[in-house]
């Protein structure tokens, strides 16, 4: 079929079959088939969809439009944790040495922080003289021998996705289900993953606000991963608050150490836990999730954990003490305590807004390219469900520049809704689906 | 509202502002809008559809991008007619003198043949001299003098639609009722008419193959009108065969003379007086359609309407005797009878068929800007429900080249259906809407 037909064929609901699927995309990649083409492609799919087997099609021609990482000389079942997104969100940090420690090897490739989100690259970054832009080579080599490896994109992986990306994001084709899947899949399957535990995100602070447009991404993901032979499970947990206390790049990578030294905050150690939990299971070296909990417990208790993410951070040019001796990450100057103005209980946390707050505070990017500050940020001394009086503190600011900070004090604020009664208490992990 | 608004407002479903839709629509033609994002919005256009007003906006929109033609120095309510296309569609040869002669001004702005139909333009240049490319003050001298003009379309008149044509043409967006429709009568309303006759076609022959969809379309065009302050009237009408008897250019005008002097075959004179008589009545020369029948027998029968005829030749440039001496206008060398294989009735002709036949001989173009053949095409020498025997000539072809004639006879063949019984008359006019 030429590109018009291959249009007119999804516009009128007929399915459209593998091979002319991967023509048309390759023909994007390499121009032949035009940005309006794919633009009219893009919301033909918005009202038409892709049924599995187009969907493991289109994901496999963006997959094969660039360099798929080759990893067989690294032994045993590679995974990687795919998180849709959050505020606060430091799993990967302590997930991927917990993992590694266990012998499951995680090739992890991240993003930066997007919208009112943070990105695991910004927070390495924030420990001294890690590198996130290793070669490819380097990267092989360190999944090899390490067991874990932490970069960010490169151009030659999945570069019809990078295309595609840029062109939905003007043609109003961004909120579509099956182009969000593929798109995910297509980079993550570009590391060259055998299995992926995915991290779908619902609440206030996710993209996907509702339970089941978080259900149907991951139904989505497992789809494309069966299409693909990969297997793929999804644990959608909670978003509608921060994930643990600290909010900002230097603060989440203390709190990630934290964690794996048996500390940090109970809610983001249940889901990091329950995430890599999953990891070993698919990896192979744990029966269930139960047993893989308890080697985790171990790889906590025994310090080899924590071991796993210094030899990585020496790996990749950091330095190592530096999560032993917090002085040594960067800090801020200044700090505010953003007082309750009424008593009751934290009923709800706009956690958007609380995300939005630490860009404009320097957390983050409000465009592509501005330098972020990775002292700054929030340590959240109030979640939901606590008892808070009058004037007492909900969240300490972390600040280096003062200008804009009575409208941060403000917006943090307004973000938390007190009540006289405690909220229900939501689970964590919402629901698991593979 | 920004582009990427406008297109998402469209998609969710949501009416859109006339002021947005305006906008979007003069940033397309400035460019600020791109190709990309115009192809996103037609293909949402086509499963969001557009209502009456946004139709209203679209259309006016698509006229004022350019020029509209001021004709108020001709007194008068100038009536148009346009014709979805069909094949052996001379009427308009015919019907704007004969309109013109009965006091109507006609302002005609007419097209090349498209696909597997004839166009108005090759049929006028098949008389020697006659010019279609006249410049606009000539044109309106013309309407305003002669009652009539016949041209082509001009790079000034709705230059967004030409642009949003050729873009709807490759990214599967050109069946779209909506943009089919807006389309039409923003070029229409250009030529600065104050009333349109609708000749829908429906059938083998037709874009439109079925009577739901040529409904729809001139209730579309008529709602458009309604919008814009203009009256429009729609025939559909039938295309299951040929109109007439002469598919070709040359051939096409000998039989619009022959109408006009009262003779040709009576499909296509019932057809032309029938959307002729619509025309009296909307420009105010008869109080109804019967009465205009007997305007138009007068003018036929008095020789006005076949003067006109010479008069607009003459005005364009044109050998106003070619039309009394058909000698005078071009011959084929060379003509061969199509048999019939079988004896019966003409049960079916597929007119799709005929008239990729008739371009493949020459009287169309294969592709843009391939020269045509002027006297070449097909005489058909049995229409539906007529009697034939084995061997007897179906069609007789007119040509120039005998290369591919073979093809030619056995394609005309296989285009009849020859059947034991003659098959139920079908109204030539179908349905009247106003």
């Amino acid at each position: 079929m030429t590109p018009y037909e291959t249009i007119k064929a999804k516009r009128d609901g007929r399915q459209l079959d593998p091979e002319d699927i991967r023509r048309f995309l390759e023909g994007y990649t390499t121009g032949t088939v035009s940005d309006y083409q794919m633009a009219a492609m893009c919301m033909a799919v918005f009202f038409r969809g892709l049924d599995p087997r187009e969907l493991g099609a289109w994901t496999r021609a963006m997959l094969e439009s660039g360099e798929v990482l080759e990893l067989s000389d690294t032994p045993g079942i590679k995974v990687d944790k795919h998180s849709t997104g959050g505020v606060g969100d430091k799993v990967s940090l302590a997930l991927a040495p917990l993992a590694a420690a266990c012998g499951v090897p995680v090739p992890m490739i991240s993003g930066r922080g997007l919208g009112h989100t943070g990105g695991t690259l910004d927070k390495l970054e924030s420990i001294p003289g890690f590198k996130v832009d290793l070669p490819i080579s380097e990267y092989r080599r360190l999944v090899r021998e390490v067991g874990a490896c932490l970069i960010g994109q490169t151009a030659t992986l999945a570069p019809a996705d990078k295309k595609l990306y840029a062109l939905r994001d003007v043609t109003a084709t961004v909120d579509c289900l099956p182009l969000i899947a593929s798109s995910i899949m297509s980079k993550k399957l570009a590391e060259g993953i055998d299995a992926l535990v995915l991290d779908v995100k619902v609440g206030s602070g996710a993209f996907m606000k509702e339970l089941d447009d978080a259900r149907a991404l991951a139904r989505t993901m497992i789809g494309i991963g069966a299409e693909m032979g990969r297997k793929v499970v999804a644990l959608i947990t909670d978003m509608d608050q921060p994930l643990g206390r600290a909010v900002g790049n230097a603060l989440e990578v203390e709190e990630a150490v934290a964690m794996l030294r048996g500390g940090g905050p109970p809610d983001f150690a249940e889901v990091t836990l329950a995430l890599t939990a999953e990891m070993l299971v698919l990896g192979g070296r744990a029966p269930d999730p139960a047993q893989a909990r308890q080697r985790l417990a171990e790889a906590i208790r025994d310090g080899s954990a924590f071991r796993k993410l210094q030899e990585i951070i020496r790996h990749q040019g950091g330095d190592p003490l530096a999560v032993e001796d917090f002085s040594r990450l960067p800090r801020s100057r200044a700090s505010l305590a953003v007082p309750a103005r009424s008593s009751g209980f934290v009923s709800a946390i706009d956690c958007e807004a609380i995300g939005l707050a630490a860009v404009a505070l320097g957390a983050g990017r409000l465009r592509t390219g501005s330098t972020i500050d990775p002292a700054v940020g929030f340590t959240l001394e109030r979640k939901l469900g606590d008892a808070v009086g009058v004037g007492e503190t909900l969240v300490t600011i972390r600040y280096n520049d003062d200008r804009g900070l009575d409208d941060t004090l403000r917006r943090v604020q307004s973000a938390y809704t007190i009540s006289p009664a405690a909220p229900a208490r939501r689970p964590l992990v919402v629901e698991r689906i593979e």
